[in-house]
């Protein structure tokens, strides 16, 4: 293989400064749109749609489909529920189509989509099966962190850095965002919760009542399977 | 004093995203505008005048100015020198005023100069000066990287840690980004130049041979005066 290259973009703002035709593009919201789409395709979700607005969410309501609408950290009026994991059990997901719209997390597939390689969904929770894919296809890794609202954000960009760490070994090109995330992992790695307890982000989350979605967001490989885009659908890898 | 927030902007590229209407803005391009500059102006430099583009750094040839410009590292050629702070000793700038164009410090001044409440220019060289200045003001804080190209870069956000750092016992308000390069410049505040040899930038620099300029760009607090932006011109402040 050739030496590859990682990079790490901090906001779907800045995507337009790279070119990732040749990449697997790993979108990343930890708090909390990836985590819950990695979970709910690990429980049996045919698929998930995502969408970057409320409007296309609701035009699916006739389809028999499971309708998600999250905005400002909330589940949508008149929607079925939001990105909050515990929406995505089993019980809930199992053999259905769920249809989202999230803040950040869909708008940064959304953008990215239209000239990657590849995307796949990429959580805490699914860490390693995302790192030992990537190692394996003889493609460029880019790490899209959704952010909040096109801004930097800790956790997105935490993820992000575990990622550079593990497949650091393997000898790949590093942006410096890639070592600035990476070295961000390794001060953090002991105790996520705590660390990511530091920022105005879950701050936020925590006036919203969902302190027990974060901790389980931060839950680290408890599930093995990669959600990938496949014609606008994620489906499993 | 009510309490005041500080903002770390990665990039200019992000810069529509905030409001700093009420702040002080820190331009930051440690390697190596902003440090030439705060140089320069500490040598006596009466000032130095950023401007964006090569063309309106000609435009100045007539008025017995001299004229600094330069772009991917390298000095443009027909212009008397570029951006190494070797360029900006007493000998060379006291008493005169300098035009300088640059390929990401000057862009990251016209950005911000067009709402900000002042603009002022940092470096390692002058860290405890800007500190201590923003310490006593009323006002915001907002410290805008110059980065790479519109990209993240390493040296930038320490230096943006540093401030963080300093700044984080006086109780003000912090984002992710700052919580992030605070973070950072902790890990390498012990050897800032073993620290930055990491990046792909400063690889890029040493080809360039300017390996001296670089560690002359780290040296931390040898002069104690900071450069203000005045009608588009910079002055001591």
């Amino acid at each position: 293989m050739e030496k590859r290259k990682i990079e790490v973009c901090f906001t779907p703002a800045l995507l337009p400064l790279y070119h990732i035709e040749n990449a697997i593009v790993v979108v990343i919201d930890i708090f909390r749109a990836t985590s819950s789409i990695c979970y709910g395709i690990a429980n049996g979700a045919e698929a998930i749609i995502p969408v970057a607005t409320v409007e296309q969410c609701k035009a699916y309501e006739s389809e028999g489909f499971l309708l998600a609408a999250e905005r400002e950290g909330e589940i949508v009026e008149g929607f079925d529920f939001g990105n909050s994991p515990f929406a995505y059990t089993a019980d809930k997901v199992k053999g259905k189509t769920v249809v989202l719209t999230t803040t950040n997390g869909t708008h940064a597939i959304d953008e990215s989509k239209k000239t990657a390689f590849q995307v796949i969904i990429g959580s805490f929770l699914n860490l390693d099966a995302v790192c030992n894919y990537l190692r394996n296809q003889n493609k460029d890794v880019f790490l899209l962190c959704a952010g909040w609202k096109n801004k930097f954000n800790l956790e997105d960009s935490l993820f992000a850095g575990a990622v550079v760490h593990q497949l650091n070994h393997d000898d790949y090109f590093l942006d410096d965002s890639g070592i600035a995330a990476a070295d961000l992992y390794r001060q953090a790695q002991d105790d996520l919760i705590a660390y990511t307890a530091k920022t105005s982000h879950s701050e936020r989350l925590k006036k919203l009542g969902i302190e027990e979605d974060i901790r389980f967001c931060l839950n680290v490989n408890i599930i093995d399977s990669i959600p990938v885009l496949k014609e606008n659908r994620l489906v499993k890898l």
